[in-house]
């Protein structure tokens, strides 16, 4: 235990966190007083079992932080979709639910893209005054000043933007798994080797940049990239531009598993075998991508791991405790199926 | 309007629902009153706007029946699922989740056939005080009395099994689907098809009903029929076994997508084409099979509109409103695709 007040940031000591957008938390003041958030929680609400010492010392950081207990909340956290359309919502839902009815806690699952009232998306969100908000969506700056000043905390599951440092998030390693995937067709013998990839997501460009890192450290021509939409006939378009020059390349890494299912189908009407004449990658081991012919290799993403580790994180902070880390990347892992083989022996 | 009291159930007049499992509610004291729901909810609340006359008549049925208001309810309604493994279970929820949302009440998403705790599966769902509850998973007895018990009406989605006259329940019209998927193979010339049936679900037992329904409708034999579950091995072995023997269908019709993926891998193993070969039709129409290779034939099961319709009718008996009718079947349709071909000419 500390024996005096330690260092407060702000140098007047000041509440730190007086611009509002970050309510001071019992852990906080648990932090600053080197006691544990239990014993805060004695104090606040006049319970017995604290020494009077540090009872007035806790007191003091009360009074001086401007503690307020958070309004009343309700038993539930809020999963928030911007779209409940793409086909890995319910690995999702699965893992936010599975924690959350251990805590005993409801989710609330809603999407917000398609919102058709003239309120702002999260206004219901914010009214169900949930535990706190889970957001499979992109929050704008404005959405997340908006949660804040309610005193809801929120993550951010598999960002597609840059986050400011503060906002916590759940994500996968991006980076490492088109590394991966690439390491995987050059280790097969694979000089030629291009990517279709997505839009300007943050998890797409960090994909992007591990195959262009693996062709790099390889020696080879990272070059071979055409820009496509995260689905089937995105990817197919693509595929159809690559497979159509005379200087084809013999291994193909799409964005994701839609993607290359999307290869698949140009590929079969240039009438090339996989894995014979194309070698094909994918990223997200969407349930159906191993029931194809071939199935697919892919990179997984540990989407259940990762609704885990977010909804843990959701339930800490709703509980004015202090998340271990802002963020997290949860690791993904090459799954070699049968789509990915030698290329075929063309000198 | 009624002159008098109408007759009640009952022949001493005293409350038909004293058993406590159904709550009397305001659209049966309205029916009773012979007068509309908004005019028992003013006498309830103490508002004008009602004759003298009616408003005695009410109050009389209010006391005769012992209503009592329904519990605060909180502004959610419960979707419960046995698990939310199935890969349909994200249509159901955009579904209910659009509907919910126009009316301003968000969806808790629960799962209840996997829970660890010692409590009753419905515990914590009855504990949010739901407006009504949505449940695809199956209701026990004991389960649908918990709920009428704590006044919390619930509609049960696509019934695994037979259920009493006074459940509310959406499905899809099994019957006609297997139908008419049997009468598309009969009419392209096959005489030797084949189910894969179910599990003794109901909606599996329509489905085969249908299926020697055509069959019988057309003069052929409806007994080639193997018994599998509802997953993709399933569908794989009971292929197995259809195309092993000397006198192999030239048609199979699956009880889901999924066991008619299973026949897709079988018939690979087996060196035969679909559909030159082998006709194959699943139903569910699950969002994958428009892109296997042939594109599945399939009956489509209107998820969406059953979770839209499934939804409508929880939140009109949450309100206390009488259902229209207890239960609804939405169309299925027949969608067409590239695993159906007239059979071989073998003779």
């Amino acid at each position: 235990m500390a024996d005096k007040l330690p260092e407060v940031p702000g140098a007047d000591g000041a509440n730190p966190h007086e611009d509002g957008l970050k309510p001071v938390t019992i852990a906080y003041i648990a932090e600053s007083a080197g006691v544990s958030v239990p014993t805060v929680s004695k104090v606040l609400n006049g319970r017995a079992g604290v020494s009077d010492d540090t009872r007035a010392r806790i007191e003091e950081l009360i009074s001086r932080y401007g503690y307020r207990k958070p309004p009343n909340r309700s038993n539930v956290v809020e999963l928030v979709f911007r779209e409940l359309e793409n086909m890995w919502a319910v690995e999702i839902i699965r893992g936010v639910e599975r924690i959350a009815r251990k805590n005993r806690i409801g989710v609330v699952v809603s999407q917000f893209g398609l919102h058709d009232s003239n309120g702002s998306p999260l206004e219901d969100t914010v009214e169900r005054r949930p535990h706190a908000v889970l957001s499979v969506a992109q929050l704008s700056e404005a959405e997340r000043e908006q949660l804040a000043a309610k005193g809801i905390p929120f993550v951010v599951f598999d960002p597609a933007e840059e986050l400011p440092d503060d906002v916590a998030f759940v994500g996968a390693t991006n980076w490492r798994g088109g590394r991966s995937a690439t390491q995987h067709l050059i280790d097969l013998g694979h000089r030629h080797v291009a990517m279709i990839a997505g839009p300007g997501h943050a998890y797409c460009r960090a994909r992007q940049a591990g195959f262009t890192s693996a062709m790099t450290a390889a020696g080879l021509d990272a070059s071979t990239v055409v820009v496509a939409g995260l689905t089937r006939e995105g990817g197919y378009e693509a595929a159809r531009d690559l497979l159509a020059g005379p200087d084809r390349p013999t291994a193909i890494f799409a964005s994701n598993d839609l993607q290359a299912l999307g290869v698949y189908q140009a590929a079969r009407e240039a009438g090339l075998a996989i894995p014979a004449d194309l070698s094909v990658v994918g990223f997200d081991d969407l349930p159906v991508v191993a029931w194809m012919d071939p199935p697919l290799t892919t990179v997984h993403q540990p989407l259940t791991e990762m609704a885990i580790a977010a909804t843990e994180l959701a339930l800490s902070l709703g509980r004015g405790e202090k998340a271990p880390q802002s963020g997290v990347e949860i690791a993904t892992r090459l799954a070699v199926r049968g789509s990915t083989a030698p290329p075929a022996q063309s000198d």
